[in-house]
């Protein structure tokens, strides 16, 4: 009989947000009427923005008529909205880039997965921990670790813990590591790194010959002055770095799909024999091969986000969603609970009262304010005594919900 | 330094279409005006149907308003665009299946690539030779083959030639082999499988263990009765099969990109200890760990495509196009060319004229009637002295370019 992929059986059964869902749903049919306020998954709400929509119809319309059709696009997608992303994405950070360094592609989810396709499984691995769940399981599931142990650390794999003691801020591996996942403003706890901080891992990379896989899907919701945007600000990061961006957050496309790769010319990573081979040809290769480029529409919408009309809308969205976050951080510190993130994010990491477990924390929560967030210890074990709330609600929910919490919590 | 994936160094530098368009550019700058017609690549050229363009416009409406919008999908697809599939698509062929066996993608190149993520390195894989490359690079890619010998073929992967002399008809595997790629209708050669050759495969699997990769592009194209449109509808297949199809032919979806991927609830197969695992736990949880969901839109418009009216439409476009493909059989057959495929398929794939080569046939072709055809050598070795014609042309330009051969080679 055919042999599975054994390693996809290492994995933990309870995948975080079904066991999230599966309690929301207990207590909805055990409480109706509830008045249950969601700030858990990362999920956007609003409305896409009126340029971004015009665009995307203007697409559907070019596919109404034979001369106007588009079939099969570049894999790698089209050269317009390539441009329009290095001309008004990078270009205001002084980032220079070339078009086929840039990959669009159907979402960084697909993306930070399927960049492990082109590397050895030879190659040691470093997370963050808590981390986007994605990173680690990726790693599981190709075969680069072994179990779980009791604490959910799965052997083989490096975890680099992040917490108030460390004040977020990820030690270097004692060991040496091969890939680097760095993820920047924060998911799940909503801090960034400094200048200084990404100029500190880039040379640890060039130094060790690593290459940092740099997520920055949530660059948008950036604040603060000098913190960089992407990882290519800092000096030799061309050299041993790929970034992840995505239209989710930035422009609402949770539901439409669509983000991009930018694996730069000087990135290089070495056979078995020792010879270099440049990574941007081998992720064009794997994108040739296994994907067929991203929905036509799509591109037109994506690329409306970078027009003047449709860049100041988008703003718009991304500041309600910060002011959001401003309002959760200001009602729960004036509860007395500590927090972390939500400045520059739109996420919002609590140390939860009186040393609560994480999913006691939940519970308590859901049953007695009604409110959903993320147990931090989903995230990941150094999470454990952490709560993730998000701002992507109505400002009414967040008012409320954090209302419910200063109520039941506030000292 | 980070170890790349040896394997990629393995596949042939010159990928089929990128030389096809080269060659295609070196004769249209060197001869200006030239009147080159396409019928190389397999991509549409109609442009979507009213009722699919509608419900696409409708689908993007529905995110301009907050009460409406959606965010993140389940990763598996809309429930009901799964249920339209299992009752319009599935239903009239008699093959009824549960809406979890049912997972919706961005595409069948996606999924036939992907689905190997599932298997362990060390199962025998078996292809069709000529074939879809991406079954045989993918397989390269991931490490399950040696080098290329001299022609063509990869060490470790077992190869089918499908030729006039056995009427496109592959021989089962003289070796014991664990997964088996079956085509039908078959793209390059547009042959189809009659119900008791898939009964064969299916019998031939049951008896080996081993699982029937099963990609059906192009069944909306069969016109004779009685060859089987899925797999399903051969008894036994559910416990031996995985069966793919895609929107992209079906209904103009090459730019807009939709496609599903069957794995039924009795498809097992063993871990290394010898436990059997359904593997349609372990397709779900690679969608939900490295895909996020289709396009919310474009999910909306695959649906319409199972409306009555949608359907309707639908069906006249693949009709004009097997239209297309019966001009080009005729007037090749009577031109002396012994041609294959172009009944049940887009795809008419003929021996070339006087024994030439494959791809002095293009060349021939291309200079001395200025067409565009696909040479049968680049779908693999058993391929050498055939060439595929694509019928997603025009009317007037499948006329032209079979009348100018005619011209040329008729007899």
């Amino acid at each position: 009989m055919a042999r599975l992929n054994d390693n996809y059986l290492k994995l933990k059964a309870g995948y975080l947000f079904p066991e999230i869902g599966r309690r929301v749903r207990e207590f909805a049919a055990a409480h109706p009427g509830a008045p249950i306020i969601r700030l858990g998954i990362g999920d956007v709400t609003l409305p896409l923005v009126p340029k971004v929509l015009e665009a995307f119809h203007a697409g559907i319309d070019d596919l109404a008529r034979a001369e106007t059709f588009h079939g099969y696009g570049p894999e790698q997608g089209y050269e317009w909205l390539i441009k329009a992303i290095i001309d008004k994405a990078y270009g205001p950070l002084g980032v220079e880039l070339k078009p086929h360094e840039v990959f669009i592609s159907d979402g960084s989810k697909c993306d930070t997965a399927n960049i492990l396709d082109i590397f050895d499984l030879s190659c040691k691995v470093a997370i963050c921990d808590p981390v986007y769940p994605v990173y680690n399981d990726t790693n599981v599931m190709v075969g680069r670790s072994g179990e779980a142990d009791s604490r959910g650390y799965y052997q083989g794999l490096v975890y680099m813990p992040c917490t108030e003691e460390n004040n977020f801020t990820p030690a270097f591996p004692t060991e040496k590591v091969d890939l680097i996942y760095l993820c920047y403003p924060n998911n799940p706890t909503g801090t960034v790194a400094s200048r200084a901080q990404l100029t500190k891992w880039v040379d640890y990379a060039l130094d060790n010959q690593a290459v940092i896989l740099f997520d920055a899907a949530y660059e948008a919701f950036i604040t603060e002055p000098d913190i960089p945007h992407s990882i290519f600000e800092i000096p030799g990061a061309r050299k041993c770095a790929i970034e992840f961006r995505s239209f989710s957050k930035t422009a609402g496309f949770t539901g439409v799909r669509c983000g991009l790769t930018v694996v730069p010319d000087e990135l290089a990573a070495t056979t078995a024999g020792g010879d270099q081979v440049l990574l941007n040809k081998l992720w064009n290769r794997r994108q040739c091969t296994k994907f067929n480029g991203v929905s036509y529409p799509v591109q037109r919408a994506a690329a409306a986000v970078y027009s003047e009309e449709g860049w100041a809308q988008v703003k718009e969205v991304i500041d309600y969603y910060l002011g959001n976050a401003r309002v959760i951080r200001q009602n729960l510190e004036s509860a007395g609970i500590r927090c972390f993130g939500g400045v520059n994010a739109p996420y919002i990491w609590l140390k939860t009262p009186d040393g609560m477990g994480s999913w006691d924390f939940f519970d308590k929560l859901l049953v007695e304010c009604n409110v959903v967030g993320t147990p931090g210890s989903g995230f990941g074990p150094s999470g454990e005594g952490y709560f993730r709330l998000s701002a992507f609600g109505s400002r009414e929910n967040v008012q409320e919900a954090t209302e419910r919490i200063r109520r039941k919590w506030g000292r």
